[in-house]
């Protein structure tokens, strides 16, 4: 057997931790919060990194790149950004280091302290927005499209591999638009990318919705997310894209001479993914036996087993195991044969379980003799036998079967826990059971922080899809007259 | 007309500074030091990375995610490399900001001091060798390939756009081998990769050859180079591949058990390029009419312009281009229909020299009547006119002739200034005129300093391809015995 891992029904945290470490995605580094993305965890963010980015040039957006460090000034600017993010930040002070005088080893140079102290960069509207003012003076600058795949540091008191560190991976998107209309279309354009994106590749179920204000990214006028839910009930803001209004142009003096003459304040959106749709993937469909990938996703999808005693049988089976590879390689499938000979079967069929490989074929002697191979599907650990001939296209159609079959189950289980509730004992017991409750809200954040501090469930989000939620009714919590319901869920 | 660009017999170093703010490649930042690359130049720079990926991932290296910050105790584990490395470099030393008492604005927050300060990383073997530690018990664990496309800061007092910034993109490679051997035939592996990729689709001759010992990389036993000529006749050092021996497993105590079940130490690689490669794709082809791209790196391959008068005239122009740039994508290449209704064609035409686009079409109301189309060629600026039959594979041609025409004018002008010397009074007057100089060498770092002192020369390298250089000789300077030539030039 490879490494145990903890069962979800036992402790769900710890089977995460176990399943991150075990299955080679992730480590804690010697930095404080910082991890290590492993090779084979950072192969499947590659693969997300590259279907995301061929979705955001099909809309128009180019990349680029921004300093990783933003001037301490530039969080004076917009108000309620610094509130949201200077308070924990990396803060560069100096930039020389020197052999202490009393030999000591490597001190801070105190000569060499910065007039102003830099910031690395937490997001990068601020130096983004103090860039597109040297870019657009016309109508005809706009629309600005740019997105940047970079590193940001949020300096988080508790950190977890993917789900919180004080230094992540993400794409940030910053556009900038002549009117407040276009401005709104590309921040639901882009929340729909995200979540078109979760379904089909991550095979997972997400509702969109609206932050509510109290939900908000700071300095934001709206915020759209998706939300998915994981395996013990939990939400996880798996994505999220801003309707900025004004409030940047305004704080950085980004205006346009339109089409009539006028000068106009520019109108911007920013939206935003990061490593942690690596915890919302393992989180969402991992089992017992370690990670379970959407083929999708998968950075090998068929990993293959010989079984043998004799070394003539060995080299028949690696033989057929060749050509199977090659017909899948054609195909553009990424395949392992697990020739290691040192290690028995079942250990291997355990590793590869644990790593999430979507179907596994196994062939022994009788196998070549009979002109069979066996197949496991991993999202649903089946065996069975098949037929040689037209292997490669049976496991490509087995394929996208798993793939689908990933994402109803998925469906399945978010459907079975997502429910209406308007009694609030019943919203006390059903929260806890680990359920999206939706209720009706009056719209208020003392409302909404009541109950979090009763429940710790707060508002995922005011749907837009998945639910109908527009209807009259009376807030759960305050009996104050509502017109919608809101997602409630205790979220990670 | 485009914006002007200063004349590079003018003065070489303005026309380099014009042509990366003018091509909209990258400009300065708020932030000292720290550059914006701008959506074209990054277009580039992604062609680049994706071909070097490739490249990479082919010898079996897997990429990988190490922290951005290192601990400030790991630069004194390894003596050389901090002499090297930790002088000038951003120290982060506190994780909070806050609102100044005083009403000043935003402060650093005293009390978050950090126990430790962290070094924004400037290389990464400290952390990556702590944590292959880890990961590294037997020799079945060997070899290690990782690659990491990261950010990195070195804090620069002279910056100059993409040759020499404050923070670069680069990729740095780290491997980690059982012997001694097989480390140096990976550093020369990779410095071939680099060779390979300069060459054929930077379109740019390199020198492949050894680091004198005085210009090695902080740490290396060995450090290997490719050295072009940009088109002063200054050398530019493109990528570097280092051995690294066992420096910095014995400083992080990094041992495996070999097959004999004894304790050895770990022989380790690095190597690495960075965004100072767009800094010579610019300098070894650009011209005074802007960039020049060879069409392997070329965001935009083929770009074209309608000539009209009449409207009907342009709808019948435009649906021609329509139908050439729909084939001209079947094959894999980008196209651009410059249909601006603003501009006249001779300011386009201009424009998309400064961009380097290697083929312009334009046609115009004869070119519908004849049937022909006229294509200009950026890189010799030829136009000629063809007939539209087939026009799209005679593109891919001409596409193919330019690749190869670039780099055959490369080669000529890096041939006709590189020449043996062996007479000191010559070699101070050539060096002037921007020469590649091979000469004896003493094999000491005195002669060298001295060398380097009166000309600003220094030993670019010890070629081990492009030149047979070992034959017995006399130290150019100090007449000592010599049993090779070098490459002396003036350097970026």
């Amino acid at each position: 057997m490879a490494d145990h891992i903890t069962n979800r029904a036992e402790n769900y945290s710890q089977w995460y931790n176990d399943l991150v470490l075990k299955a080679d995605l992730a480590e804690q580094s010697p930095v404080r919060g910082c991890m290590v993305i492993k090779p084979y965890g950072y192969a499947i963010w590659e693969k997300m990194q590259r279907i995301l980015d061929d979705k955001f040039k099909a809309t128009g957006v180019q990349n680029a790149y921004f300093p990783i460090f933003i001037p301490k000034s530039f969080f004076s600017k917009e108000a309620e950004h610094i509130a949201g993010f200077a308070k924990e930040c990396a803060v560069v002070t100096h930039h020389r280091l020197m052999n202490d005088p009393e030999g000591k080893g490597v001190v801070v140079d105190p000569s060499a302290k910065l007039e102003e102290e830099l910031v690395v960069r937490p997001t990068s509207e601020t130096i983004i927005w103090s860039t597109y003012k040297n870019w657009i003076t016309s109508w005809r600058d706009l629309p600005i499209l740019c997105n940047q795949w970079a590193n940001v540091v949020r300096w988080e008191m508790r950190t977890r591999l993917f789900l919180r560190t004080a230094e992540f991976l993400w794409q940030e998107g910053h556009t900038a638009h002549a009117t407040r209309q276009e401005a709104e279309k590309e921040t639901m354009q882009m929340v729909n990318v995200y979540a078109d994106f979760a379904r089909k590749y991550m095979a997972m179920p997400v509702i969109v919705g609206h932050k509510s204000p109290n939900e908000r990214f700071a300095g934001a006028l709206d915020t759209l997310t998706i939300e998915a839910m994981m395996q013990d009930g939990k939400a996880l803001q798996a994505g999220t894209s801003h309707f900025l209004g004004q409030n940047f142009a305004k704080s950085f003096d980004v205006q346009y001479t339109d089409k009539e003459g006028k000068q106009q304040y520019v109108w911007a959106t920013s939206w935003g993914v990061s490593t942690r749709l690596m915890g919302a993937l393992i989180m969402a469909h991992g089992d017992d036996n370690g990670l379970v990938l959407p083929p999708a996703l998968a950075p090998i999808h068929l990993v293959m087993v010989p079984i043998y005693k004799k070394d003539e049988e060995r080299e028949a089976i690696l033989a057929k195991m060749e050509e199977i590879k090659s017909q899948m390689q054609a195909k553009g499938y990424s395949v392992k044969i697990d020739d290691r000979d040192t290690l028995r079967p079942g250990y291997k069929f355990a590793e590869w379980e644990l790593k999430g490989v979507p179907v596994r074929l196994a062939m022994g002697p009788r196998d070549l003799q009979n002109n069979t191979v066996e197949l496991h599907r991993r999202d649903n650990l089946e065996k069975f036998t098949v037929g040689i001939d037209g292997i490669a296209d049976k496991i490509v159609s087995l394929l996208d079967e798993i793939q689908d079959a990933i994402y109803n189950k998925a469906l399945k289980f978010r459907d079975s826990r997502l429910e209406k509730c308007d009694n609030w004992e019943d919203f006390k017991e059903k929260i806890k059971q680990g359920k999206f409750l939706l209720c009706h809200w009056d719209g208020t954040e003392e409302t909404e922080q009541k109950i979090k501090d009763e429940t710790k469930a707060t508002i995922r989000c005011i749907p837009v899809d998945t639910c109908v939620c527009e209807e009259e009714g009376t807030d759960i919590f305050s009996g104050k007259p509502s017109k919608a319901r809101v997602v409630y869920a205790i979220s990670y």
